[in-house]
């Protein structure tokens, strides 16, 4: 099967938005046992047209981001249902649930939505639950045509709950196996070099490093059932307690649902990162169960006000504020204050300035605090700011899995 | 001059790495006066040499990244070479610097790369600082090719310091006027409807929107200054104070600068987002100059002990925690505990679960305090939990630049 992609507008050609749909299907793609040949970009407007009657002059399935929305410079639909020789017929059903979307939140249908409500026929709509463009997958002329919507919070749940499982059932491919890693703190070059000699001679073929700041996800994929549990049993004695999990899970969720599970609370302390773990942890549906306080002192009064960390230990001549010590009375701190089974704190230099050479941009240190006692670590990490927040973060969120996994099984 | 960018390398089309070339050069070549009229990615092999020469076929500059390095899936020197009838030159000068790369760094030299220094007859060579792999700019057949390397920390000073320069001084071409607008609280749609009319009366051809959570970018292109300006202040008369910025700037950022030119300070307490804005204010870097304190006050109890929320309000038969009341108690609370000039407070209901006939999943109340007094806003926002969390802190930066701006001017 030769696929492309087609991301469509102007934003992605002037640099205002970084095309994350490209990546994002690749791998998802991948996943489906196809990839992709060609991704082209062009700008709203005709190019779009010439861009597709390209692709279909090339590929069985194209898949085409942007230009569903309600406004003049989205013909995407158009263009396809024309190219496919589909007509467009207006659907009653999908425009009334495109006018819920609105006056769920109380606001009153917007006229454009009309446009969006008009079906290439024979289309199988792709529902919106995030926006109101709906996705189509339209078939025709031995081809499939998908058409997705641009912004990435509507694409990336409209994939994979309602391309996947309509594409799947179609059922025409034999069946692919696959296995998925999260392997955190160890990079993915270093990850490369200890698995892919002896995965080759087991004969696995398809191997997937999907690398993110802290982590590398290692996809295996295979048509062989047995000899992907025998790649597996390699991965895990590599890897051992590096792996985090092997579910399709994000470290926060992986905390979160350890946590549950216990019936423990986690509170969290950040400087350098500045909300960050407090944002992913709270990100999980559910997560107030087991998370109820968290502080973000930035300053160095805040450090001392809010979590009683000594004020000597900041004063000139102390360890200062980018130290283990105060990790560590960060981490007590909040975890008397909240009264949490378990409290993390997060204290470093995320740049580009406050760096030295005692103490280099990237410097971080944290610390978990639990009944056992409180653990102490340092790492060095990336010396740019959104990289180092990232990395920093899920590093806490390694130091709280393990600490939950220590008497729990996962 | 019509423009076009090759993107080389199987890691984009599997989803292993994102690419940002694309965003990247958009924006540079807007800065020359020049538009990408299309990008495309293809994998490392023949479909380069394919899609260089459909490239070529259509346009007078194409920009290639990647496929220079030593290995032999870097290509794209003897493709480019022999499509434009170019005879590859040796040049002991370029080999004798790379060689010099590896002996800097203590590294033997590595005879791979002899093909690096392999030049195409009459290119201009863009010397790499950072990395091997010399850049190269072609001229043949009526036609520029720009070679450039695959990583971007060798692309992007290589075009900085080579390429622009040497692209500046052989000549001048038309400037395009661009401007853009950060419009806060109004949909992609109604934002539309407003303004399309009377630009197209104006004759502005060009009209770009870029929907985020709780924002739209509204950007204008035009090669006619006079015309642009024109526009500009239809655009300014239609939306007042619901733009934010004029800047190419976030949202946050803005928040930093007018705080750090008022020398205010400023305080979050966060129960729905979950640190998200502290995360946010603390991307922008210098933001320690204007944040010290967060609070992430997750659970009732937090609300009580450390932002002095009084428990009745939270008690059965008061107003709940997500209520008017229980957003000013939490911004007065965090702005005199933390010592802030202003502090903003968000209460949510962000889901799945948690919503009520009475209080939906995605009510959000939101408060900002300052020394004014304190202002209390109701929001009905997404039903998906990110992109409430998303929303909910946009309305709440909104509020902070809205207060800044009281008597500042931006």
């Amino acid at each position: 099967v030769q696929v492309e992609l087609l991301t469509t507008g102007s934003e992605l050609l002037l640099g205002h938005v970084v095309n994350t749909h490209t990546a994002f299907l690749g791998r998802e793609l991948f996943a489906l046992g196809l990839r992709v040949g060609r991704q082209v970009s062009v700008p709203d407007g005709p190019a779009i047209g010439e861009a597709l009657a390209e692709a279909l002059g090339r590929a069985d399935l194209v898949i085409v981001t942007g230009g569903l929305g309600p406004t003049s410079d989205d013909v995407t639909r158009e263009i396809a249902a024309e190219l496919l020789g589909l007509p467009l017929e207006f659907d009653p059903a999908l425009l009334a649930k495109i006018d819920g979307y609105f006056t769920q939140r109380g606001r009153p249908a917007d006229p454009l939505s009309r446009s969006q409500a008009m079906v290439p026929r024979g289309a199988f709509v792709l529902a919106n639950d995030v926006g109101t463009a709906p996705g189509l997958a339209l078939e025709a002329q031995g081809k499939l045509v998908v058409l997705l919507p641009g912004p990435p919070r509507e694409l990336q749940p409209m994939w994979r709950d309602a391309f996947v499982p309509w594409f799947r059932a179609r059922g025409d491919r034999p069946p692919l196996f696959e296995k998925n890693w999260c392997i955190v703190g160890i990079g993915e070059s270093r990850v490369a070099q200890r698995i892919e000699a002896p995965l080759r001679v087991l004969g696995l073929p398809e191997i997937g490093y999907c690398a993110r700041p802290g982590e590398v996800d290692l996809r295996l994929v295979s048509g062989d059932a047995a000899l992907l549990e025998r790649a597996a049993a390699v991965v895990r004695a590599e890897f051992g307690d590096a792996i985090a999990t092997e579910r399709h899970e994000t470290l926060e969720g992986l905390v979160v649902r350890l946590a549950t599970a216990r019936g423990w609370t986690v509170a969290t302390a950040e400087s350098c990162t500045g909300g960050l773990l407090g944002h992913r942890l709270t990100n999980v549906p559910g997560s107030s169960a087991i998370y109820r306080n968290g502080w973000i002192t930035y300053a160095d009064t805040a450090k001392t006000s809010e979590l009683g960390v000594p004020a000597a230990l900041l004063a000139p001549g102390g360890p200062g504020a980018v130290s283990g010590e105060v990790a560590r009375a960060m981490a007590e701190g909040a975890r008397v204050r909240a009264g949490a089974d378990l409290a993390v704190a997060i204290t470093g230099i995320a740049g580009p300035g406050g760096g030295s050479a005692e103490k280099p941009v990237g410097t971080c240190w944290l610390a978990v605090a639990s009944a056992r006692g409180t653990e102490v670590v340092q790492k060095i990490l990336s010396n740019d700011r959104e990289t180092f927040k990232q990395m920093a973060s899920q590093t806490a969120l390694d130091l709280l899995r393990r600490a939950l996994q220590i008497e729990t099984s996962v």
